[in-house]
């Protein structure tokens, strides 16, 4: 039986898996659990970081508002499924070059000791990796850009590994980039980066073709006994557009850019119509995971559409062991 | 309180504001008002165009037919909702260097004294801006081509400014366009047209998304106290194509080519299946508006996934209260 | 009355024609007759061949797996309706450098004589058309590619004209082809192909829009006393990508390269929301048709948005009407 | 014999026909005769536009400096092949909102009475046709664009036809056009446009491959007793980009939209190592022409690898000769 | 020592080669031998084919006329060098469907027997293999096209392998190509064709950058006692278009589709001003070699920069010794 | 008058300006100073990098071999001018994962105190920027890459500047990259990178065209008493390909990324033979400069047209001179 390392939740967001479902992800029932209205000025919200957060849980949300420009807004729940959003979007106070940017988009939140950091993609001459912290997000620092442009997907892991922090990431170039690759970078500092390492690329389409465009890093890695548990988003380029799935993939605990096992197989696509229709058509992409120690529940936040959030479920061992069954 | 400078038209479609829509613009409950099988050849009807006529409305539609060729059909109503559509498409009279044309799409209908002008795509080595008249909507006369192509979107204002007509219009490629900015233009007698003035372009991304792409003229300006009131498509580029959605501007009255306010936000964009949905998905296309100057109402056409018509309502109040808070 | 030359099929499926529909074909009611993940591993099913087979019917079906892997699944059915559908891929002796292919995908069968002869789109590098046979859906064999990449959507007819085999295709280039045309070759023995002929390509797009960007074979041929009917995909270009619709064209029974009358109207487009959402939206790709000679029966089977498997009806006579009426 | 129908140039710039010269065009032994420094800023000097001038002349000059930025320069000759050009641009005078551009390029010089009209591709927004006008090539003033964007390549016919200006230009995008059509438009008064009709295209590739992207008009077209004589540049796509040839076409003297011949066959292409490298290699483009009526010599003024400027030599008897027996 | 299988040919064009040249290859010092305008038609004439005929020399021609259309044209010689190109182009009889083509380029001649076929790339629908023959380069009979288009690059063995006749060609789009495989195909009788097989395709960019875009066969291969000696053509995509080179390759005698050898390092390429000027820059493309078997001396004609033909010289002993020594 | 801060070099290459040159940068009458074939194996050799060393010249050269692969080469000169090039590419110690890279391009050499460090267009899962150095040109090692992919054009100030290194780079996407901007990073070790600020991008087409496409630095910059002087290339995109040209620019002292001064005119682009033709034609490639603070001479190295080695002169009075004079 894997374990996950890292703390209990009790209050985890949760339900059974359906008696007919052979898949080891499940969707819950009343999806979706944010709509793109639920601020007053929001036009989609989607794409976003959830966290355990003083006995209840708090978020950092991706909202285009209503002129569909991107910013991050913070947001508060008691069960993780019902969620108060805030109006106004993060204020980072910080070096004036370095906040005054041009958009902020896709957020994941990793706790590093008792700080929560949040990493998005920042638009400073291009999309690169922004970086910040908060303390009871309410107020928030932002520190230099780990990256030049252009970089998307930027994902912290929860501790540091051989002394260093490490931050997964996606080059891309500026515009609907048709490629992209995982690599991982190391810093002593937050602040300078270096080291960069490969982890993994498309696959071959005629070996796992849902994921042959493009992959990237999805919620933070989730620590197990195993290794680090990646869950990722691949793209698939069909005559009519992108279609974005999910899939898991476990790190080496020491060496995270080694890569002990990867799906073949999607885990979670676009198969129902929130997932289907919307601003961006057949979109699954997650970004955020709880997971509980002592149960080995995990629950998967997801942008529907680039429109609406989503919410699945899974248990650590249903996932290692598909992992291990489909490894690509 | 702004005043709609224009005749009363009692029998305007209403619906009134649902009490939980914090939107300027509402949806009517039964759309979509007309099916894309409402003729007998169509596969389609959307972006059309309509007005009173004789106590009752007539509409130009365009009506893509089976074959998916499109083309210019005339149709009649008592109430503006319920519509009686040909099943042959408009004959024009006039130059046969002119009217033999390979397409006509996208019309717009301005009465200008006791005529009624009809503005449209039409299909002449690439496309360009048609111009033809009607007394009866059923005897039609059309007029030179106003420009040379490409050029898109052309609509004419309901009288005479300083002296002579005026026509927005969308200078476009030959293509799918990329780009597109909204110019206006002046003609003695709407056969020569000169003196083109730059009226607005796309905004920038990072301002107001949803109009980063292109825009392009809606509905007939409607003549304020305060200005014409302009409806306009505004286009945002995705991964996964392009998304159609309708703002407002307040153009000066003795000089259109003057913006005085332009909506930061979207007024309707594609929300519910029927524009989400269809030949062309994510498309809100508005094409028409009736409004009455004794109540200050408005309906609005709009073309939803390029395969059926749907209907909407706001009010000059409401509108230019909305334009004013959230100018770009 | 137009005779359809070939079997009996008492128990084709079968569905009368609604009453209020105009057209000449018509959905099964309980469409999709085969859901994506009606098999084990499937994530998709669809563009697949059935046959008349021992008393009921027998298909091979393109399955996408859950790793968007594409490949060829034999299945049964008593009313072809509903099927039973194997949960690994077909397995083809013969030559080595042929079977050993990358992908296989929208496969037809054609009956010639007493054998079942299979086409589909075989990659060898590069998509060409694959061609093997089988006797009892359960050993099949594979003969040489009949041509050089880059070519899909080869179909047979089901007997020798003047001594020959012939062979529909549509040759492409290896990426999402934006054009195409039908030809149609000539073989001794299966083996050696050549004296290729032009059929017919896309329409112009002022007089038939759908189908102006590529056009391919779907069903196998149905002979009839006046000739050979051949349903077809044609494709339109919109700005949000490809729409795949259906028509019909009648060949000349002894020279199948000579068209004798062709749709100017589709006959099936994608309107309902299994054709119009999925992995591919806005696709309907005819892919197979039973006939029954003594009642004009046809029954077509078709893929819907890459996604799901639908069922339509028609008939002959219907069908031939329609056809010599709104001939392009 | 053919006639022009103009003045007389006894001075026309000269040199006979090589013997061993086949065609109908050859080049000045001395080319070329304007070299890309030859003004103290410029970069390169091309593609520009000469006239009879006070017993000498005067031209018009795309120097592009050595900030590669675009813009029209003034000089004068005595014998039509040492030329002073200034070192400052043309200041125009003129409606601010259209002398205001940014950049002006590729002009030509229409005598039309006693005054000479400048058009040229005029940056607003985009690329259109500017005009203008000078007495004296000292002092000019513009006129009002006479078209929307996008266009290039506007050329005026010498005077009025049926109580009309002439127009002839090229309708493009703002990009790299890979397309271009000639057409022709009409103006009571050089300010307002319209009566557009289409002139010629581009010919099929595999009957004229060198002018199967794109044409366009090249000098103010020479009047003969036969109709108007236009030389024109084609342009054929290769994979490695555009080349530039000049071809000649035959309009009907009171209707100059009817094309009576056009040539199968270029007369002058890049051959000599000026027009094969520069800053865009393999390019002829033909700006200017001058004319002896009295012994029908025409001088041929062409930009050079959009870098310097040549000089070519033909008969308007040899041109129409060759004309009819080579058209198109 | 390495031995051609063939014929004697004592009067092969010939210099020795410089003494300052490392390398296998080198040029004939009176290049180019054949200019662009050396018949009176022509705008340029490359990638030709020459043979052995009758004691002295005969060849087909690539002429590009001044239209800039393509055919094949005949012409003799008595040298190898100095050859009389006739003025119209080859008229072959053969089946109306197949000669009524739109075009003809890129000729090859393989003497099989004692006859004289020919192969090309013919315009049926776009670009495919034409073959045809002739036995006294008068009159010329064409077959059957080997393939559907697009293919490019067709080139016979000059003998039956295994009983069948062996034919390499290049499958391609139909525009400027960007890839490009080699593949062989086997026929009984010149007429169908089938048993495709790959044979090789572009080099990674890192290992042999020159030939990492397309590859396609040059020359009629050269039997020797090794193996077929296969010089070919290879392209790099460079930011300013594709660059041509030749590059050489040792197939396996019984079974062609084996390679032996193939060079990592190219053996011509673009390096004098007409190869690197002309109407497509930076081309050196091989179409003929004559070889001696009796002095193991080769004679390489070559088409440069798409415009003029050079001849370059080898032999069997340096060619093979290279390629051993230098192979990818 | 400025002054050159660093090392007397008397023997720096220098030729005086010809009396007719009017601009601050002249060519070596004697150019190219090194030919593509000057190494046994080298297809071309430009792109490259020199400095002062022992009391003469060492150098990192690119040479792409005859394969077309692209790798570094040392070399050494007692002239600056005749160079003695290995024939074998530098073999690097380091980390393997770094190392073992798939090529190096664009070399550039740094002395930053008694240690060369090379900066180049490393290939590691796409082009970013390799750091190694040497303290005898004989062996070498390599550090970390700076960055993530895509990036080029990485160089490296030659001190500390407020306690942390600098370096310039241009971020790309990893094909022909059509953008480009410069960039400044910070790093205390020379392994972290962190702190990235935007120096400058393209400039406005219609301000200075030359650089409107993308922008570069090129050799080391040079200190002064009055702050960096960066040479760069910029590049216009014409529509037959990419033209790159020389600029030069004046960066602050203590913040680099703040720029004073930048040249609007170009002073060096391709318009002689060597630099509009070669492989890839129009390029001229500033990589290298040697200074001399005594006579404030200046030699600048550069590549042309990606094939060959040229030289050219300026002091650094001149080119400030003209740098303030001529500012965009």
């Amino acid at each position: 039986m894997a374990k996950i390392i890292g703390e209990s939740l009790y209050n985890i967001p949760w339900q059974e898996k359906p008696t007919d479902c052979r898949e080891p992800v499940w969707r819950y029932s009343e999806n979706p659990i944010i709509l793109r209205h639920d601020t007053a000025v929001s036009n989609s919200i989607f794409n976003s970081a959830v966290v355990p957060f003083r006995g209840g849980f708090a978020g950092i949300f991706r909202c285009d508002d209503r002129a569909v420009t991107m910013n991050l807004y913070a947001g508060f729940s008691d069960d993780g499924i019902h969620w108060e959003i805030g109006d106004t979007p993060l204020v980072f106070e910080g070096e004036p070059a370095v906040t005054g940017v041009e958009y902020r988009y896709d957020p994941r939140v990793t706790k590093i000791g008792e700080r929560y950091y949040i990493t998005w993609c920042n638009g400073y001459h291009g999309p690169t990796i922004g970086i910040g912290y908060t303390d009871d997000f309410r107020h928030f620092t932002q520190l230099e850009n780990a990256f030049l442009p252009f970089n998307r997907n930027g994902v912290l892991f929860p501790r540091r590994i051989g002394g260093t922090y490490r931050l997964l990431s996606r080059p891309s170039d500026n515009g609907h980039t048709p490629f992209g690759d995982i690599f991982i970078s190391e810093s002593p500092d937050l602040i300078y980066w270096g080291k960069h390492r490969h982890v993994f690329g498309p696959a071959p389409f005629e070996k796992s073709g849902w994921q042959s465009a493009k992959v990237g890093a999805g919620p933070v890695p989730i620590e197990t006994d195993e290794g680090w548990l990646l869950l990722y988003h691949g793209v698939i380029h069909t005559c009519n557009g992108f279609v974005y799935r999910t899939g898991a993939a476990l790190l080496d605990s020491e060496d995270p850019s080694e890569v002990k096992y990867r799906t073949k197989y999607y885990i979670l696509g676009p198969e129902v119509s929130y997932e289907q229709c919307g601003d961006v058509p057949n979109v699954v992409f997650p970004c955020a995971a709880l997971a509980d120690a002592d149960s080995g529940r995990i629950a998967l936040y997801y942008g529907c559409a680039d429109t609406v959030t989503g919410l699945a479920f899974t248990t650590v061992d249903s996932l290692l062991d598909f992992l291990k069954k489909n490894s690509l």
